[in-house]
């Protein structure tokens, strides 16, 4: 399969773009609203890859091509730009496409972040609300740490929690997930269940930050 | 000190009245509204203790008994009862006695389970409304099940979550959890990130839900 990691320029889409070269046999596109970024950020993530050693090349183009090209699109952008980023590539979605949405709406005040729900419930389901019939979304690798993600040298022992309505293409994400050396997936049910999940990604950072000598946190179940 | 667990016959009581017995030297006190149901699952608890070589009387009395004689109390209770629980016992509440919210509002659908958060924003909020001036609240002991605490054979190494806006309740919160073999506390931050914490319960109901082979399940972050 072609992974799309749409806003690939980003840090989650460096994190997942370098573990899915690394780690598994599919292709890798960086997507961007700006080709020639994307393409900056495809050029640099293979050269980081080739420093440790991997020989695997990443390609950058406009979110749409890399739409176009994928069979997975991975909604790396920050959560206010799920929607129209879905809706900027819809023509380019095919029937049996999956549509991976990892974001989560936080907000900071003095007490840390919180978790800003969406009136649609979550950021996955404002994805599934913009997507085109017959391209499922499934809610994946929320609570994952950009940092950690991309220094690959960093062993991950952790796990990311599936959402989805359409068992098959949750089950496809989440055989993909475990190509990823040391994550494991763990189904937590419906889109409907996509709220707990990304709640998880502010409680990750309370801790971290009220926390001495903890960054970078992942999450096991156990 | 002494250590309340009001409405200590329920599951989570049980969990934690045989683990601070068996791990703590801290006097541990079952609370019910009803005494003499508060003896019986005390005397439970003790033979369930010398069955397996814990010499360790737990006594139990009606919750506001239970919470004078305490330091500590838990507030062992469904969600809709943390609030008359409180108000029940404000009397026995000394200035500088910690009280601690473990619960967390759940509803159920086809989709699994789902945090019902109340208009107060957590259900340890709810508590803080209604302790006595110069009583902390402290959130904490969310996430373990109750199944796993109460089976004194199984290893726990996993963690809890501690919130409050008292630095020096939470400390002794944090402290007292991690006198439990294998439990570590998490400072999250203060009250106003009980919310995410509490959401974390639902998530761990949903995955075990989904997952063959997956019960009571804890959680460790790393």
């Amino acid at each position: 399969m072609d992974i799309a990691l749409l806003g690939g320029t980003g840090d989650i889409g460096e994190g997942l773009a370098l573990r899915f070269a690394a780690d598994t046999a599919h292709d890798v596109i960086v997507g961007s609203r700006d080709a020639s970024k994307a393409a900056a950020s495809a050029t640099a993530y293979t050269e980081t890859l080739a420093s440790i050693g991997v020989d695997r090349t990443v390609v950058g183009m406009e979110n749409t091509a890399a739409a176009a090209r994928a069979e997975i699109a991975v909604l790396a952008v920050p959560p206010y730009h799920v929607g129209d980023t879905v809706e900027s590539v819809a023509d380019a979605l095919d029937p049996g496409d999956i549509v991976i949405s990892p974001a989560t709406g936080m907000k900071r005040d003095e007490d840390g972040v919180h978790y800003h729900q969406p009136s649609a419930g979550s950021v996955t389901q404002i994805a599934a609300g913009a997507v085109p019939d017959g391209v499922p979304v499934v809610g994946a690798f929320h609570s994952l740490a950009a940092g950690r993600l991309a220094d690959l040298d960093a062993e991950l022992g952790i796990d990311t929690l599936v959402v989805g309505d359409d068992e098959s293409a949750k089950r496809t994400v989440a055989e993909l997930a475990e190509e990823i050396d040391g994550l494991r997936a763990l189904d937590a049910g419906g889109l409907a269940n996509a709220t707990e999940i990304e709640g998880l990604t502010p409680l990750m950072i309370n801790i971290a930050s009220n926390t001495e000598g903890v960054g970078d946190l992942g999450v096991r179940f156990r």
